[in-house]
């Protein structure tokens, strides 16, 4: 049997999501089947309008109905301390934990040679000229890449140019530039925490 | 931090369907604001055509392009063996099996006291008329209603039914009513079946 076209159509859609397979895409389209219209025409007009109606901070280039977004604009934020992070997700993850006054700077991906990902392709020139240039002098730069072997490339990648940046521009000489802390996870099991997470944790031991 | 209005929109629109969290649906999202405009604007036409452009047939109440459906308009079909399902999905995992040339009947459900389905709430009665009323006599009723609580309820109903309609239209009397085999299925291990499977399996097992 074919599909009549306007299903196979859905189904080929959500099958281009992430993590969304041909048997998921089929049960969620057979599933809006049944839904009201309106409950489909909400979903079609947020989907149209999710690009058309955010723009990229200027500034952190976090996602933002606004420019400059409401975290750069915000008077409280703390603009000394830079949190670089990869994607969008990441800010809304950190200021979750609610523990975070400074302002972020959004990388928009790794750097990843296998997907021929360079520092040129993410947000990185950004991140140096907005050191630069920044009025204000950056106190601190938090490094919140993803703990696996892209992150820590782009970290050590801008590390290393923040660096050369310090040996040219007196006024960056405080600048600190730190790592998120790595080791054991709230809630976890020493038992099964693997080899590089208990070495992390026990490179990062603190007094107690 | 409040997340933008469009994405927050479309969070919420991701976030009703059935089998997605709110982690997944920010996934989706912010996956999403970064894809090209027109992958956008295809997925929220997909969205916008599933229910205006297809219709239920009014014979077997599958869903179609066309009334009659596909199926119930070929010839080669045999028309005198309706197999009865749950859902189209049930009639596209069959098509795929590649074994069954009769046609079908779409319930669109199953009966369900416990969230208020009951057999005025899916197609029955229109099988019923289905069956009283056509032209050729149907020879064979397959319930492929799901082995489960609800589908066996679903299929006990139905068969009582048909019993009740037997005793009274002479030209029903050949009418014979079947339910798919259950038992191991194939791929499967013994060792892990569990009892009702098991219990089923020997019950239906056949000479080799």
């Amino acid at each position: 049997m074919v599909l009549p076209k306007p299903i196979r159509k859905l189904i080929e859609s959500f099958e281009k999501l992430p993590g969304v397979g041909p048997k998921t895409a089929a049960r969620l389209t057979f599933y809006l089947l049944h839904v009201p219209q309106t409950q489909l025409d909400e979903f079609a007009e947020a989907l149209l309008g999710l690009k058309k109606s955010t723009v990229l901070c200027s500034i952190c280039f976090n996602v933002s109905e606004t420019d400059p977004c409401p975290i750069c604009a915000d008077q409280n934020r703390d603009k000394s301390i830079i949190c670089v992070v990869e994607q969008p997700l990441d800010v809304l993850a950190i200021e979750k934990a609610g523990k975070y006054k400074g302002v972020y700077h959004v990388l928009h991906g790794a750097i990843n040679p296998l997907e021929n990902i360079g520092p040129d392709e993410i947000k990185i020139n950004e991140l140096i000229q907005r050191i630069r240039h920044s009025q204000l002098a950056i106190g601190e730069l938090i490094l919140a890449t993803n703990p696996n072997m892209e992150g820590e490339a782009t970290a050590m990648y801008i590390a290393n140019k923040v660096r050369e940046l310090k040996t040219k521009d007196q006024r960056l000489k405080t600048l600190t530039v730190t790592r998120l802390g790595q080791g054991l996870p709230t809630g976890g099991d020493l038992e099964y925490a693997d080899e590089m997470t208990l070495a992390k944790a026990i490179e990062g031991r603190r007094e107690y």
